[in-house]
Order: structure tokens, then sequence, then C-alpha cells
């Protein structure tokens, strides 16, 4: 593929994982959703009207704001009470996301380093907009020569979401109380059977941070990157059933399939990461190199 | 110094590299620089006074915007018309960064992929918000047991920014009409005696951006990110006296110097991106690690 026609792929799928930034984004008529007057997410028009049909949990929306009710004053009432509304939710309403009721509890909180101050079922996240955190593996090989190869995963068919495209060798959701170390081993052995002696060898590099907004609901997210350099008798293998096979491709070939539609977004942008950092693109030829990289790591104030 | 102080620091370093994003910027009553009807800066309002002196150059602000007279229609025209009202504004205003005049012609453009507009003066840009290029080159060795050290200069006591202050081996703004490499080359030869042989072994890796205002004007960066892993034996000496000093030191010396005030702040944070993608740093100790990667790569849009 031409450079040029490249380039303009990989920046539209940049600008289409950070829309919620874009002029005409849903983000001028979002709620913000604050617990204890602090924001910790933003909540879309048709999820607001929902939440009025639960005055015991939610206060009537004011000057923008939606909050929880005074008397859920700490980190477990303020759970129980929004996960009895969300179970109640997910029988009456018609929101789709909550048919992917996936039973893990994802940690909310103003940013990474602030004490939780509430649970959230993970599918409900995007209803309010709550940043959520992930774990991100490229797991690659270099031969005698030095030339690099991915370990790319083809996502099964059944999967909820994205099947059948493209992924980073090992992924997974960052779950409420639990570390990013624990989970880059617990998902590389889960996903691609390996062992966590190995597993443990990846190194942290990056993050890979977005916001879009799609029909469901709004999508803040920030992914820690990890780089881990297997040996080439190493062949990840089918784990938990979430991944259909693994391919070991050469490095070219994974930053041309980057501007298709076969990969799963945010993977694609974290493969992107690492072409950058291992010198794959040259800023003399890639003139939008710089909108490269800040596409990669936007965030809410 | 604890961890907890060091984050602290650093993130103090960030909020001030990026403080023209902050609320109660400047950035609320500055003009947007227009060419062509593209945007290509931002004029604090003490700027926007001494313009109006000069209307064969600038059309009468409006609506918050100002623009060049029509009849500086072309590449040329503009530069050198507006190349000619800054000598004059040199003489006759007490704008400090004119002081700092270096005859050195940098591009004026919306973005780095667009073709430029005009060429402005260095010492310039900065009343003009005028994103600026530049390149930055970490220099390292890595030693038998895989320890990483690296190059940092002390600037000279008699530089006109930032004397005395701790650098990055090799780094220079990014002239109009050269490539990237050949600056690193440059550089490196200029700064460093590093033999064009060796510096063209560099990696181009990241960028680093930000925007900064201080009282002389606003200052929008983008810095490309070279690592070049240098042989033990070699050691890079003075050459065009910018430098006074090179030292090597141990990664983890360089981490605790990024938390005083003895770097040079751009280059501090390009010290930060090298710890990031070389693993110095972890997220399950570092909270803010997240943050830490953002506030690198701010910009406007």
């Amino acid at each position: 593929m031409a450079n040029h026609a490249w380039s303009e792929k990989v920046l539209q799928l940049l600008r289409r994982m950070n829309n919620f930034y874009l002029p005409g984004s849903c983000r001028a008529v979002c709620s913000r959703f604050e617990i204890d007057r602090v924001q910790v997410g933003w909540i879309p028009p048709h999820v607001v009207s929902q939440l009025t049909r639960y005055p015991e949990v939610f206060k009537a929306p004011q000057d923008g704001v939606v909050s929880l009710c005074p008397s859920l004053d700490s980190y477990g009432r303020r759970s129980e009470a929004v996960d009895a509304m969300l179970r109640s939710m997910r029988q009456e309403t018609s929101l789709r996301c909550l048919r992917g009721w996936r039973d893990e509890k994802y940690s909310v909180m103003p940013t990474f380093f602030d004490t939780p101050v509430m649970w959230m079922e993970r599918a409900a996240t995007s209803l309010f907009g709550v940043k959520r955190y992930g774990v991100h593996v490229n797991g690659y090989t270099v031969n005698e020569s030095g030339e690099v190869s991915m370990w790319l995963a083809r996502r099964s068919a059944t999967k909820q979401t994205y099947p059948g495209l493209l992924d980073n060798m090992a992924a997974g959701g960052l779950a409420a109380g639990v570390t990013v170390k624990h989970t880059l081993v617990k998902e590389c052995h889960e996903e691609a059977c390996v062992p966590a002696a190995l597993a443990e060898k990846a190194r942290p590099v990056n993050t890979v941070s977005y916001t879009y907004e799609d029909e469901e609901g709004v999508f803040a997210e920030s992914q820690f990157v990890f780089d881990l350099e297997l040996p080439r008798d190493f062949k990840p293998t089918i784990g938990d059933g979430e991944v259909q096979d693994f391919c070991l491709l050469p490095i070219h070939n994974v930053k041309e399939l980057l501007a298709t539609d076969d990969f799963k977004p945010n993977s694609a942008m974290v493969v992107l990461d690492f072409l950058i950092r291992h010198s794959f693109i040259d800023p003399d030829t890639e003139p939008s190199y710089q909108e490269l990289v800040t596409g990669l790591h936007q965030t809410l104030e």
C-alpha cells in the first residue's frame, strides 16, 4: 500500500477511536457522573433518562451532573446499590450492552492513582463513561538477522465483541483490586498458554489511551502496553477459546494489516505504538509521524 | 527520593510544560494567527497590540483572529514582510525574546505534514505561538550485565537559554527545509563530536509534545526523539561550546535527577519517555504511570 494511503487509513482509525473529542460528539450533551463531587464518567442522554427511574440510587440530574443519593456514602454501599439497579435495568430495558453482562467488577476512580470509590459491572461502564484500564501484550520474535516478526491472535468467531478480527497475542481488562502484572500473566496464560515464567519477562513500555462513543455509550480507556520477546521455538496455543488461531507475521506485513479493517481497533493502536517505538516508522518518510504518536495518547481532562 | 515525591515533582514538570492548556492560561485571550484561513499559531495580547503598528503587514485584528495583508500571498512575500517587520520591531520594542535573534529560519505550517506557508526567525516563533519542531537524542550504553547508563550534557554557563542545566546528549531545532535525520546527525556532530557513521545508527522512537506559556509568549513544540546506543568505549566530547561537560550516569541516578530543578525541562521530558519505553518505570509501583505518559503527548487541536 502506498505510504500516503496507509497514513490516511491509520489516522482515520485514530480519529474514530477518539471521536468523543470531535465536534458533534455527544460530549456536549452528556451529563457528568460525579461521586463525592469528583467526576468519574460521562453519561449520554439516553442513559440519564433511564436512571431517573431509580430515585433510590440516583439524585435528580442537576446542572448537567448526575450523582448518587447521599445515603450511598461508602465503596460498598455505592457498588451494591448500583449493581442491584443494573441487574434490574438489565431485565427491563433495551440497553444492548447490558446483554453482554460479564460478572467482572471494574474499579471506578477519578484517575488510576486515586482510591476506587466503587466497583461496577464491566458491561455497564460504557453507559457511565467510566474509565477502564486493560493490559495488551505484543508477543514478538527476532531472528538471527535481527528481523522482527509479531504473533497475532485471530479472535474467535463466537466472541461477543469484534469476532473474527486480528488482535494482540494476549490482552484483558483490569479488574478491581488486581495488579497490572497479575493481569498480564493471567491473560498470557489463559489466552495463549504462555507459561508464567515466560510471561513475567514481558516489559512495561507505554500506555495507549483514547475515548470513543458509539450508540451504546462512551468508552474511555487506557491500555498498559507490554512487549514480550519470545524464543523463536515458542508457539502460543489456544487457551480459553477466545482465540481461534495464532499466526507469526513479518512486522512489515503486520504494518500493512493496520490499514485494513481486519484488526480490532484498540489492538491496532497497540501495534502502531510498537511500530513507532521499534523504529519501523521513519519521521522523514511518514509526514504524519507526530499525529500518529499523539493520537495514541488522548485523555479526557 | 521516595516514589511519591518523585512522581509529584515530575507531574509538576509536565503540568508546567503544558500550562497553556490549564484554566487561567492566556489561551482564552490569545488571538488565533491564521494564514489562508488556517490557524498556524496563537498570539498573546501584548504581542497583538504591537502588531497593529505594522498595517502594511497585518490586517486589523478581527473576531480574535490576526492575519496577514492579502497582498502577502506567497511563501516568499509573507516570509520577507514578516522578517522585515520583526527586524524593525527588534530595534523598537522591548520584546525580550527578539534579543535572542538567531538567524535561523523555522517553517510555519498548520501541521508537520502540510506545506510550509512561510518561514519565520526562530526567536520570534514564541510571539506567534507557531509550532516548532526539534530533535533530541538519548545517548546511552549497556554494560556486560545489561545495565543502562545515559550520557548527559551540562549546558554551557553562557548559553542564552537554560545555562548550566543538564540536557540530552544532543538536541537541536528543525530549520526550514531540513530533514529530521540531517538535523540529528548535524547536532550529534556539532554538540557532542559524534561521527556521522555512529549518529546514523540512532533510532527514531517517539515524539514528545507540549505547549507552555511564559511572559515572552507561547511555546508549542514537538520533539522527534531518537535513541542511540553507544559503544562502551565511546565518549562524547565538547563540540561547538554549547556544552561544558558530558557525564555518563547510571540510569537510576538519571531518574532521580528528573525530580530536581537541574534539568532543562523539555530534555527531562525526553528522558522520562526513555525511562518509560525502556521499562524503568513499573505501572504497578508508579500510580501516575498513565498520567506520566499522556503528559508527554499533549497537542493543540
